[in-house]
């Protein structure tokens, strides 16, 4: 990871000065990673559809997460606007939506929203719309990462964080002591180093690999088929993998 | 592992007698795996379209391996036959074609030769011919060992060992103490059983992980693309994963 003294981060660490993070999509990984990013001193806000019917949503999510209004409550801090004023307010946007909803969310934000700034990129294009397990509706020749990159050249497309539930995203200590490998994709090198950066001071992780280009999104994006049988094979969802050589 | 007292690896392990091998392929995979096997006491055939020449064949392979016929000098016991007579002699057969040319070679093996036998996968579909890194021919919603296995519902199929390269499969101790996972798929859970316990107690696998039915090879075959950028970020083919929950 290159030191960069005038990145926002190395300034947020040195002076105690946070950065504004946007956030698409209200669901476990969007509520796990703004959580920990407003605990880190960030200022954040999540972005949806249409707030209204979010915050009057009483029920939870599939993994026992809380309705969003009661989730919000305990984090006052957490702003809270459309697609596109969370991608306006935000100097770097996380792409937390789920995979069939990617690309209209981030086209609801808005291209002037994105450009020029860091686009982090969590989702799995997931069909679970007939069976399970579910297949992907985009692979082997293509992928997500690089369809959003594509629709938003402006935009600094960093594919990570996929690999893992949400809870381990933001704490990977809690399996193998931490031991365990986390993936970055993106064309841009700063883009990535700065949110290498962010994986390990902010979120605790000590190994993160480059995969190369956006287009190696499509190998983290592929192994996600691979994730859902280590789940279902040792019955836990907080299952990740380690690379060793 | 379930212990089956009348297997025939419980019969070679208890009285020294080897399985007729019988190794589709003789390129360095087929060439690792028939040298350790025949290791191990088992009696190993090679199977290839046209004996005469892969004798007659001088250059080595893309790895640095030998000439078949120089690995053959060192190799003695190593019968060569064509697939069929492979098939025909083996017990257990190993599919060790290169993926594009998988169904093409079990087909000349011929149905009859793998009725009722064990028939292990460690093939992957890749579609190298037309640019780096490779795609997959065959993904997402099927894989190679489904289409073998629906080609031959009278073998076993058992897709295993494709997730590393031909050195780690024979040896795993070579990288991290063999601390790192293996998996097996396959709808026969006896067939499972005797590969794992080959796995384990002829190769010195640690970690074998049943994945599922034969629907589970999609997810290691989908495997294939991260761990081609793998190899190419840490610059070695020796990697693999460990898994960690």
């Amino acid at each position: 990871v290159i030191e960069r003294p005038g990145s926002r981060l190395h300034r947020f660490r040195d002076q105690e000065e946070g950065m504004r993070m946007g956030l698409l999509g209200t669901g476990p990984v969007s509520q796990r990673l703004a959580g920990r990013l407003a605990g880190l001193g960030h200022e954040v806000m999540i972005g949806t559809r249409d707030v209204e019917a979010l915050m009057a949503r009483t029920e939870g999510a599939y993994d026992g997460s809380p309705a969003f209004a009661d989730w919000r409550t305990d984090h006052p801090t957490v702003r809270v606007g459309t697609f596109a004023d969370a991608a306006a307010f935000a100097e770097m946007v996380w792409n937390a939506t789920a995979g069939a909803a990617s690309l209209e969310a981030l086209a609801m934000a808005g291209t002037r929203n994105l450009d020029g700034k860091i686009l982090v990129d969590v989702a799995n294009p997931l069909d679970v719309s007939h069976r399970m397990p579910p297949t992907l509706s985009v692979c082997n020749t293509d992928s997500l990462a690089e369809q959003i990159q594509r629709a938003f050249p402006g935009a600094k497309v960093v594919k990570t964080l996929n690999t893992v539930n949400a809870r381990l995203m933001v704490d990977p200590a809690q399996v193998g002591g931490g031991d365990h490998h986390v993936f970055v994709s993106g064309n841009d090198q700063e883009a990535k180093s700065e949110v290498t950066r962010l994986l390990v001071e902010g979120f605790g992780w000590t190994n993160v690999l480059d995969l190369g280009d956006i287009t190696s999104a499509r190998a983290a994006e592929m192994y996600l088929p691979l994730w859902l049988r280590l789940f279902a094979a040792v019955g836990n969802p907080m299952v990740n993998v380690k690379v060793v050589w």
